[in-house]
């Protein structure tokens, strides 16, 4: 059997778990490993909640919801429904198997795990051949300055529906923070580094943001491809073109690469966009970047496994 | 208005909550005060677990799960499936909405609360008007010995269906652990204090274990009732017969009152038997304590008013 590619995918929750999913289903012809931000994780009811790395895993063990795209489908709310009668805040959605989740995760972090370790468990046991890191096993806050002052990720994302226009980000805790081992290990051997099309100020930032992560993206002999998460001036989900908007930058295929390349020279080589943005092509090279078209909305399973086979295409790496 | 009967009751689980409920339903005529046997409590999945203070709980906010005796009604178990899929243990059913109580029981213990006050918040959340008061704030944990060696109580009560005789029964955690203020108090101020037709050694022995407990109970100027948890030789539930055989008193009424009167000289005043016990008066009044009967099985609400009632007249105080 010849060897698989690897695959190193940094991701967000909803476009990081679809692109995830599109390696996934390449089986044996990739070794998919994925980075997961883990800025938007709270504490809610005194469990440990990892937004994003939970849609990814669902997503992986075929678990996920489809229509909320969100949490765990044929899921129950009774637990929710108690709390509710406790006096308990309601406006994050905790499902009953979701929960189980986090009830595992708290206990072996009060055990002294790390998350890393929580998470092989966990997606072990859910049958997951993909390896799923989290970026860091250190506390990392996302939060953003809209009209309202600082709110933390959460608040701003469900609680308030991401209706705030956000003029500034921060990540707490981020100066201390480190990468696992394994997140430098997974970057440093790989063959192909994707970012996926997740937000790039709040999924991906977080991630690249992290001491030691660009220096280790650069230094990589991988060639870095990036999606983008805009398709014809909007998002392909969430606030990411609203917050290009707030945030200064032309919210566009072109704009992506315009953010890649002025806040992170020499990192992305190849920007994928949507075949319906490819007027744009020659504004991103102009960047610095090469351009590639590909179809980027990947809502169904034969979409991600598309994209994926286009991104080794892309990448000069055809399955072996 | 004329003021409430003080009524103090030392509970279990399925007696005690039953008991409980019967003097909820008399309103106002009764202040109904739980003391609930902490022994049993566990932690399983990083949860901290109070199935003697839950069902009672769940009995007086009208959730409890009748066919079950354990528990709470319209019961979903989504969250156990996933805990399943993740390789714990599952000997221990935790329905979805029981978890919801022990997710915020944890996490306010974790913040610092008292055991008391995060059972005050719960109850009263759930519209309960009696006081349920844990026997204590400190770690007290129910052993037995059987041919198995020393179990904890729930490994032997659930897990392996109480069905090993048990030899011994020790409380780790009891010589330190101390009565709560509020406990105490509620012997105190009590006009009856009344021992639930819960099991003698495992869930009443516990709270009369506690440093303090057997003085005010003697001290106080409310008379002490008991009610038999055993009628025509067999237990109401559980394993109380068998351990009285295994432990070497009679499972009968006789055998109860040879019980209190031995182990907690002057502590009862009338040993509340079974119409059907009726023959067993003498043998109880030659051990000291005044026999008296009522109907004792309180399957139903109707009996469990009941009984609630006859104690207080065999207790002199009739509803003002």
């Amino acid at each position: 059997m010849s060897a698989s590619i690897r695959v190193t995918l940094l991701a967000g929750g909803y476009g990081g778990a679809r692109m995830a999913h599109g390696f996934a289903l390449l089986g044996d012809e990739v070794a998919l490993t994925v980075i997961g931000n883990t800025g938007d994780d709270l504490e809610l009811h005194g469990l440990r909640i990892s937004p994003d790395l939970d849609t990814v895993m669902y997503t992986l063990a075929g678990l996920a919801n489809a229509e909320t795209g969100w949490g765990v489908r044929d899921e129950t709310w009774s637990a929710a429904e108690m709390l509710e009668r406790y006096g308990e805040p309601t406006w994050f959605k905790l499902g009953d198997r979701d929960l189980a989740t986090h009830i595992i995760r708290t206990a072996r972090l009060a055990a002294g795990d790390r998350l890393t370790d929580v998470t092989r468990h966990l997606t072990r046991a859910l049958g997951i051949g993909a390896a799923l890191l989290p970026m860091t096993d250190d506390p990392v806050r996302t939060k953003v300055r809209t009209s309202e002052g600082w709110l933390n990720f959460q608040d701003y994302f469900v609680r308030r529906r991401h209706q705030d226009d956000v003029h500034e980000v921060r990540f707490d805790g981020i100066e201390t923070a480190r990468p696992t081992p394994e997140v430098l290990a997974a970057v440093e051997s790989a063959d192909l580094v994707v970012i996926a099309p997740s937000n790039p100020y709040v999924s991906v930032a977080p991630i690249l943001a992290l001491g030691g992560v660009l220096d280790a993206l650069r230094a990589a002999s991988a060639p870095t491809i990036a999606i983008s998460p805009i398709v014809g001036g909007e998002a392909l989900r969430g606030p990411a073109a609203q917050m290009m908007r707030s945030l200064g930058t032309e919210p566009s295929a072109r704009g992506i690469a315009a953010h890649y390349s002025g806040r992170y020279p020499n990192l992305v080589d190849t920007l994928v966009i949507d075949e319906t943005d490819a007027a744009e092509a020659d504004a991103i090279r102009a960047r610095g970047i090469k351009p590639a078209t590909a179809g980027i909305i990947i809502a169904t399973d034969e979409q991600q496994r598309r994209l994926a086979t286009d991104l080794l295409r892309i990448a000069g790496l055809t399955p072996r």
